[in-house]
């Protein structure tokens, strides 16, 4: 089998394909634009699922789940909703097939028309604002703090594995609230949750800020995000959290009675991360050999290779494996012991290399003798031979420091692709250089947005929150501007 | 609000759907056939879907993610599988929506029409066998363990919450195999995976068996199950494993080169379990106060309500109940102290009861002088005043004690509803009174079995594993059979 991968540098879009499908994480499928998760893939998934949906109880709130199935007419409910999804979507038109009485198959019944076509949810806003309308009575029923984790469906035209699928895996929060600054409160608590499990579980470094109104999602008020750097300087939105205002109580009449007894509609946000954001993780840490996952959410921390001839040696290795396994379970790592005799460990350290678990072991009859083992880092590619005694231990602390050092290492190279231009001939010249996040003054109107975006590529990305006040002019139009935006081109 | 419940003996059906609706567990969506699970329910999934995934994976499975939309075509490649699935099946024929230019509003856009229609998944044999084909190749790919969860939808006329929805969330394992021995021996080591958490976790009793041919699996050779019986009388099918043979493996070529390096086709099963569970846990259990749920899968296993007047008698009944929530969380056990002033005790009571959470404690201010409280139970409604002091390890006996005597309660009534019959008259009439599990003689035949669900709408349930050999003579047509199977009105 070929385990090859494209370097970076020689095609960097194959080099991310390679390490999707060689590294075992999802494969194409038969239906266009929609991706099989594989089972190492799908791990990686559910580590990062657990810890969001910890974050999410542990912030209030309750899963739920809501239909696959919208009616078209509740769509169309909310002008702008409407006008952002009906271009990409899978729509039901009947509920059976038969047999084609011409001899031509199986086919759809004419018969078994709907009334009304549904669309299969590109997102739920309008499905479960329709159910909040009876959940929703007084000030009493709220806040109402609810998480859905389900699929979602854009007809994409041109898709990447992770990044872009016609079907992908999500989560959507949709909360409801009693006055505006409480659902304020709501939508950047989330923002936070998401930046805090960017950075610490995923070791990637995000940017927090809020979207212009080109980019903002199609009913919110403000949409507020995390934007993270690849490696290929290109940034990609890693989480959004929408204030929705009261758009949507307003399109299904969602009201309550206040304190004092009178009706308001209800404030609503929400907010999602998506199987994406697996694309994000990967294009941050991995490299030329493989994947590179950060400990706190690699599916396998740990494996152990034994390097041996002959069952006595082998015997000899597995008793001082199982100990070393066993003190690693009790200290929650999770570890896997590779004995089996199908490959030679050369294969066995490119294939864990290839699938970035973050710490190989080695052992071999000459190192039981010593009382030692190879122990090698995936993220540094470092390696150093430790004693056996007290390893546990030493890997534990160790799973740590390649966390923080992915953390770092995404940091820096971060920092050093946020640069601050003052004309628009230096902003061509970085996104065609170096590229990264360009920091700018803009003139705060759509047109030059647009404007910019069809000279360069480039959109805004985000207003980092808590930004510095500052005098400029704008780049393109030398109009007067207080305060630089971030800039990039993007996935 | 009202919170009555219809009793049983006065109308069984709607004592279900009040507990679902008022127990806040699901309710009825826009959509038809489609419901929303609420909050409470869907936590209630959650315990039940852990202990499910562990139990999986303990037994070497991984899970992963198919594509919703199955191609037309996929679906016809499996006879008696489109047989089964084509009268009933969503269909996606276009992917996107556009302004009526005569003013209709938002319409389907004629123009974007698939150029095969694609089936929302009602299972995914065959998306996934279509997959294994580039996945297999020799018997060092065997045995492939894979399971996904999943919604999937199947176009029901009549529905009922959890019991018949349009959509439904399950898991479906799908597992390949070098052998026939080998899958059999999956399908009915998972067939016992399902067996024991009915009966450990949902302290439900099944009776395990294998399916007739009318009642199989669309695509399998032998459909095994676990039946379960509702305290109507009716029976439940609680989980099914099939063993395909190597039908799905024909349909999409998936062979593998054995040792011998020649090519064989795979042998596989599928097995899945669905929210439908829920609806049997219901039915088992509860009772006209509402929901009786089993410990070991509680949203909320104890609840504790003070019982006060003003804040000096709250501030030491606070004191002493924070002592012992930390105590019960130390044994893990989950609880909530409802100190909610919106609503006096009395309110509180009939909205755990309803609820079913299994152990209610209210504690006064005399008690907190007599260093007690009150201890009632949900299962059979009795109380004691119990020493606070050693109370969290009581309570946590005292759990286990609800968990066993729920299921020996539901296996008294089962086993007490398996009636043994040798003529028709004396199968009509237990069907007609008592009803449960009829085990009678049957000659073998689909014709016979059509005809006598036609007389009395029962079905075999099942041909129980391990079934004792006797000779007898079918109830309806008087020929020679040599054993009992198991007839029931059926959910």
């Amino acid at each position: 089998m070929s385990k090859e991968i494209t370097a970076r540098s020689a095609d960097y879009s194959q080099w991310y394909n390679d390490l999707v499908l060689k590294g075992g994480l999802a494969d194409y499928s038969a239906v266009k634009g929609c991706m099989v998760i594989k089972p190492y893939g799908f791990a990686l998934w559910e580590a990062m699922r657990d810890v969001l949906d910890r974050k999410f109880k542990e912030t209030g709130h309750q899963n739920a789940y809501f239909p696959l199935f919208i009616p078209k007419s509740f769509l169309s409910k909310e002008a702008a909703h409407i006008e952002g999804f009906a271009k990409e979507c899978a729509v039901v038109t009947h509920y059976r097939l038969k047999n084609d009485p011409n001899g031509g198959g199986v086919v759809v019944d004419p018969e078994a028309k709907l009334e009304e076509e549904l669309i299969v949810r590109p997102t739920s806003e309008t499905i479960i604002w329709n159910t909040y309308k009876d959940w929703i009575q007084s000030y009493r029923d709220l806040p109402l703090l609810i998480n859905q984790w389900a699929n979602v469906v854009r007809w994409e035209m041109r898709t990447r594995l992770f990044l872009r699928t016609a079907e992908f895996l999500w989560q959507e929060g949709h909360t409801a609230h009693a006055t505006a600054e409480e659902a304020v409160a709501e939508t950047t608590q989330m923002l936070n949750v998401y930046a805090d499990f960017a950075e610490h579980y995923m070791a990637v470094p995000v940017v927090r800020g809020v979207k212009t109104a080109n980019e903002r999602f199609a009913g919110a008020v403000d949409t507020y995000c995390i934007e993270a750097l690849m490696q290929d300087g290109k940034a990609l939105q890693a989480g959004t959290s929408h204030f929705l205002g009261q758009n949507f109580a307003k399109a299904f009449n969602v009201q309550f009675s206040n304190k004092e007894n009178k009706l308001e509609y209800v404030w609503a946000t929400s907010w999602g991360v998506s199987t994406r954001l697996i694309g994000g993780l990967i294009m941050v840490h991995s490299d030329d050999q493989g994947l590179v996952l950060p400990p706190r959410i690699a599916p396998l921390q740990v494996v152990i290779v034994p390097i041996f001839k002959g069952e006595e040696q082998k015997a000899n290795i597995d008793a001082k494996v199982n100990t070393l396994i066993a003190d690693l379970k009790k200290l929650g790592v999770s570890v896997k012991y590779d004995d089996s005799d199908n490959n030679r460990p050369g294969w066995k350290f490119a294939e864990y290399e290839m699938k970035g678990v973050p710490v190989r072991i080695a052992i071999g009859a000459r190192d039981i003798e010593n009382g030692v083992a190879e122990v090698a880092r995936r993220d540094n590619k470092t390696k150093e031979t430790l004693p056996l005694e007290g390893l546990a231990q030493r890997i534990q602390d160790l799973l740590e420091e390649i966390q923080q050092n992915l953390f770092n290492k995404a940091k820096s190279y971060r920092d050093e692709h946020i640069t601050r231009v003052d004309t628009f001939e230096e902003f061509k010249q970085v996104l065609d250089g170096k590229a990264g996040f360009v920091s700018a003054h803009w003139d705060g109107t759509s047109e030059t947005e647009e404007k910019i975006k069809e000279l360069t590529k480039a959109t805004i990305r985000c207003i980092p929150l808590n930004n510095p006040q500052e005098e400029g002019v704008c780049i393109l139009t030398g109009k007067p501007s207080k305060e630089r935006v971030l800039f990039a081109r993007a996935y």
